[in-house]
């Protein structure tokens, strides 16, 4: 693919300083999707990174200076901050402009950010479903969201050219694109990616307080599936925490089907119904082909990862 | 490292034909740790590709002959299986050979195997806590053992000089290695790679019948954490099934304080504890840098691995 002629935006403006505003800046510069790009960071530890890097053209220490003028602004912050991030950019919104994010939950994001853009805007709530477990404005880079699906939901009425031109942006950056409702794209992400960190949380914790095996010996002998669990659990806490404070109904109901199914699989283990086991582990071998060959995951043995030995 | 002047081994017989026998035979040519590699496999189906692929040099459709005068006998079936083969070999054992194992349970491996050994015989369970989710003849490589641990739990009264040089031969094959209890063992591999294991399997499971998210959008929308669960969950049914068939005590305690701590984080959730989820996730966060400082993960973002788009 080569670089477009003319620049999708005039000025796009990134709200956060994270991995995903720095994996954004890569991939908007690779393609030339937009003139200019600036952003918004509230503390000058992360504003500095960010304008030395080269992430941003200039960085503004409000929202709403980042904001001014912008054609497309990206909220790229813990949920929890959102809220009062829209509020403040709110009168330096100009008519036209769409605004979005990158959020792992939308019902909130639609509840809290809704109310504050001001008519004319264009609110199209996102969520480009990529990461790693590093964060800051050093970790990003152009490659994350190639292949991976960008989930984007328009409240009903939003303008189709606006979502056209969004979904463009993404396909620019590296994405697919799915259209969804917001309350069911987080009930598909309670399954796929919060419950699965809860999980991955509770167990590495789990792990640190047992009496009769030691951290050290955790840390050893992780390399038997264990260690699998924490790549996910040295996620960023903040982002984290507001995840599950805000998508709570999807987690709660996805976390009881996760306890019944287990309590089954704890009950076949006790009274040794193998072939109840069995067949289990063979189905959900089907699940793990099929990720890889819808291309979401590498085929590699091992993740294709390397020892540092 | 180069070639020890004097294979350590004369003959070793490896019995089954999977990743670790693959790998073993890699590892051990690698360094010349044996004059001769000899195999056993039930099929004729395993026994082709291991004979062609060079894996063994000979191959016998009885674990007896395969074990005959050789001096260190590796069994390397799914634990269900291990008492039976030990029960076929033990008349072709010779006196001073050393009869070990791979197996990720090793009580059961002591009640099972243990009393089918002759005297003279040295038995020493073993394993190595290493391995990928693909299995059978050609998904071996040399360098699986690499910097992995290594277990070994000898019977009390074992011969100090025999577990000595099945150590060698396990650090020969790029191990650590450790000596511990088999009971500690059980325990330490519950934690560390059996709940971890029941965990993925279980919700991957959980994922596969819901009713409001689609088998197609867990796939899809994957690359938020879920894909990392299901590559333990690809693993080889039989030999899960009978790991936990024969470490049920320990995994059942394991799977209790598991719970425990899910049902106290899933009330966290609900009643919004912001304060506990953080100090929670910052906590994980600790466990994940001992594992890569302790060479037991890679520090690559997304273990390195690379998107095929």
């Amino acid at each position: 693919m080569t670089a477009a002629p003319q620049p999708m935006f005039e000025r796009v403006a990134l709200i956060g300083v994270g991995l995903i505003v720095s994996s954004l800046s890569h991939a908007i510069r690779r393609r030339g999707v937009a003139r200019s790009i600036v952003g918004h960071a509230q503390s000058a530890k992360t504003r500095d990174p960010a304008l030395r890097i080269g992430l941003v053209g200039s960085v503004y220490a409000t929202a709403a200076e980042a904001a001014h003028d912008a054609d497309l602004i990206i909220l790229c912050a813990p949920i929890g901050a959102c809220g009062r991030l829209a509020q403040d950019m709110a009168p330096a919104l100009r008519a036209g402009a769409i605004v979005t994010d990158v959020g792992s939950v939308k019902g909130a994001i639609v509840r809290e950010v809704g109310p504050h853009i001001p008519a004319g805007v264009h609110f199209i709530p996102g969520h480009p479903i990529a990461g790693t477990e590093h964060s800051g404005p050093e970790s990003g880079f152009a490659e994350l969201f190639d292949g991976r699906w960008c989930v984007l939901t328009p409240p009903n009425g939003t303008d189709k050219a606006a979502v056209d031109k969004l979904a463009a942006f993404w396909r620019a950056c590296g994405s697919n694109v799915e259209i969804m409702d917001a309350d069911h794209h987080d009930m598909v992400l309670a399954i796929t990616s919060h419950v699965p960190h809860l999980i991955a949380y509770n167990i590495v914790n789990t792990a640190r307080h047992l009496e009769r095996v030691t951290d050290t010996e955790v840390i050893k002998f992780s390399a038997g599936g264990f260690r699998d669990f924490t790549r996910i659990a040295a996620s960023d806490p903040v982002m984290w925490r507001d995840v599950f404070l805000n998508n709570k109904e999807a987690v709660l109901e996805m976390l009881g089907r996760f306890s019944e199914d287990l309590t089954a699989l704890q009950r076949a283990i006790r009274f040794g119904e193998a072939d109840t086991l069995h067949r289990l582990f063979t189905e959900a071998r089907a699940t793990r082909r099929g990720i890889i060959q819808a291309g979401q995951d590498t085929e590699a043995p091992d993740f294709g990862r390397r020892s540092k030995s």
